[in-house]
């Protein structure tokens, strides 16, 4: 939901039920984000919570993209799989292609893909898996926006992204501490995921002054054009709201 | 592919290998169809497999229909899953939708669908599953054709069809016996399954005639858009090929 | 764990987490159950998910039983497919062989089958799929008895288990009202699911008189070796602590 | 079959359909092999192949092992997954267990684990993966030998198999060229994969002195209790015909 005043969007990933077994609380986080990255089946989601998350989001109007994953439901899409370019430019396809549909169908559309978990990381990671996704997102019939991890060196992922045809879209990640290179530190580092009040205080210079403290504590410019949200219980969706108020205030 | 003359169109199964496991000559048969019913990865097919049937598919210009299937590839979707009208709509949707849009993305286009096994013959002998079927290709974001087995009696689900604005496709068996009353006999039926010479007879007669000798050894009138064949193996295919001589003749 | 004085044992179902998903409240329920019916991987569980189970369930000392089910984890082994007699004891020998060697693995043995879901109900309603599963039990290489639903008319079935070798355990619904021919009443049935002092009247009657009040008011006669609980949520809990309560009283 | 006179068994990849697909000739390559290692479900084989594989190998007194798989069956468990030792141990665990039980079942035993794919050419490349295998072989309820690839330096993993009480057994490869370091050279690099006549020169050398000739033309000690053989076509077959007559001779 894209409201007025707004200039920094928040992305949330959605539709990671599977059968029986629930996840999130799409119904109460959508309200408060601009954008929804839907699951397509491989890592989580299912033909039919695709069709209900696709229902939620054309209910509060929020912007859908295709959260596109390795896979592996069993590991939710977070372990690596080393697959050739060609095994990653057909399953994004697959994935983008069936959600796209579905999409169409509810007369709604996709305007952008955000590569999930380990397929994400391996993106950022690696630039040849940077290029399969790029490759993919060329091939499909018509274009979308990429997701990708703002970095403080965005420019060459730019330029690569430009010569597939394929527009980047930038995210920041409002509970992680970035390292002085400007990635996400891991999780494994002490500190690496910030408690409530940081976490405020990052999202705050992020849309005020489009920077961040480090982990060192250097300040690191990060462009962001999104920030990414969780609403897997009550307290997540609280602090999405407390994040929203944020990114609409001047 | 379409050739000069043809009156009878035929159809083929194809796309059903699935990672290393190959299935069928779909290179062999391809030149000698009009139509190839693509799986959609539920039963038999995957990304890759997807990917490589549909350029096979722009080469030879054949028509392509989606093949979707209840999601059950170790029994190759030919058991029965008892599935409410929404899983059967919501299925449809994800798979047509992943068929097509990968269709697409090659630079061609789908027209039809073709439900798979147990749901094709559960389709026929349950009118609340044909109407599922019919709303998920109401939903569907625009209009397909569906391909169903010609019988005796099309005209009731012709009407059901168009109150749904789906228009029908009918097709033959080459080499399945019908009964009086227009349905395939079972193949436990012995006889229900032709030899290579009645499989041309009633080939024959169907293009020519537009009926069928039944198993009780009289006359029913079948009225059939396309004929069903096989590429399983090099004999399947040199009979394709004589099936093909005989669609053509005037 | 199996206390004394309890002439009534309750089994519940456990292990139905998959992956990152929860499901259940495993821990909770498991000190007040006499028999954790484990689920093989093939509607639910996984392999982390069983071996944490099953040193749950050595912990608290609770008999271990096989949960096997249809493949069809996106359906939770909730609809009914169509399998031959060799596909069903095929797949509970493989799930019941996997469940056995992981609980022998961690010192514990399992005792039981309890088929899950449409595999039970099938198994209840039609009389060659519970001989295909009596067949899978007499195939497997020791023996284990078979957990089905207590009605009102069980010699027949004791008579066919017999002659496989197959000692049955009979299970009462704690929650579900049973018609006049010992059966459970359908769901869609108003009525048919009871409320928590139905529930718990029920379970005295079961326990106390071996009959319960069916949907027409008589009364039958239900010769029960457990009673079947849920362990879903809190609330559930609670009320397996009460009919526990039950089930000891003298 | 272990004839009289043999000295190096040979080891088979086997059960390897899946579904309707079928993989290799098994039912071929049975009368000429030692050792049957069979898919246990994960990469390929499902029960029912798993129980026909397994009635093959008690016809022809063939030695079973289990042959466990990340859980892939798409790219055939030839991907590796990034899993953690928990998850390794437990997926090991559960294969192991299936393909014992049902092998109990048929009244015959298995006796050993080879590692599959990318799960195996982990193990060999990996310290952490080879330990998380030893401590699921340590962790399983019976003792069972563990194959592993005959290398020069096999000294550090015996001591490491040893203190998880495991015994190894060696493998030699019958069509791959050798490294000096004696690891497999990799398939990319020309003439890793032999030539009929040099396989068939290699085995000799295998079988009777107890070295093969590297990529360097050096001559490097491989000391190897068994050659691994594939069955995939008549052609392979014939090969392993030949290969099983070196193997027999004094």
């Amino acid at each position: 939901m894209q409201e007025q005043g707004a200039f920094m969007k928040l992305n949330c990933d959605l539709g990671e039920s599977y059968g029986v077994w629930k996840m999130g609380q799409d119904d109460l986080v959508m309200p408060h984000i601009d954008m929804a990255n839907v699951a397509c089946g491989f890592h989580a989601g299912d033909p039919h919570v695709i069709n209900k998350t696709l229902k939620l989001a054309k209910q509060f109007n929020t912007e859908v993209g295709a959260h596109p994953s390795y896979p592996d439901s069993l590991g939710f899409g977070r372990r690596s799989i080393k697959c050739s370019a060609t095994e990653i430019i057909d399953l994004m396809l697959y994935q983008i292609a069936a959600l796209d549909g579905m999409a169409k169908s509810q007369g709604i559309t996709i305007s952008y893909v955000k590569p999930h978990g380990a397929l994400y990381n391996d993106m950022m990671a690696n630039s040849d898996i940077f290029e399969a996704i790029l490759q993919a997102m060329n091939q499909y019939y018509r274009p979308l926006k990429l997701m990708i991890l703002a970095t403080a060196d965005a420019e060459d992922r730019k330029i690569k992204a430009s010569s597939y045809g394929v527009e980047l879209i930038f995210e920041a990640f409002a509970d992680r501490r970035y390292t002085a290179q400007g990635a996400l530190a891991p999780r494994s580092q002490k500190g690496s995921v910030l408690d409530r009040k940081s976490t405020l205080e990052q999202v705050e210079s992020l849309v005020n002054n489009g920077h961040v403290i480090c982990d060192t504590g250097a300040t690191i410019a990060i462009q962001a054009d999104t920030i990414c949200v969780h609403g897997d219980n009550e307290e997540a969706i609280e602090l999405v709201e407390q994040i929203r108020s944020l990114c609409l205030k001047k």
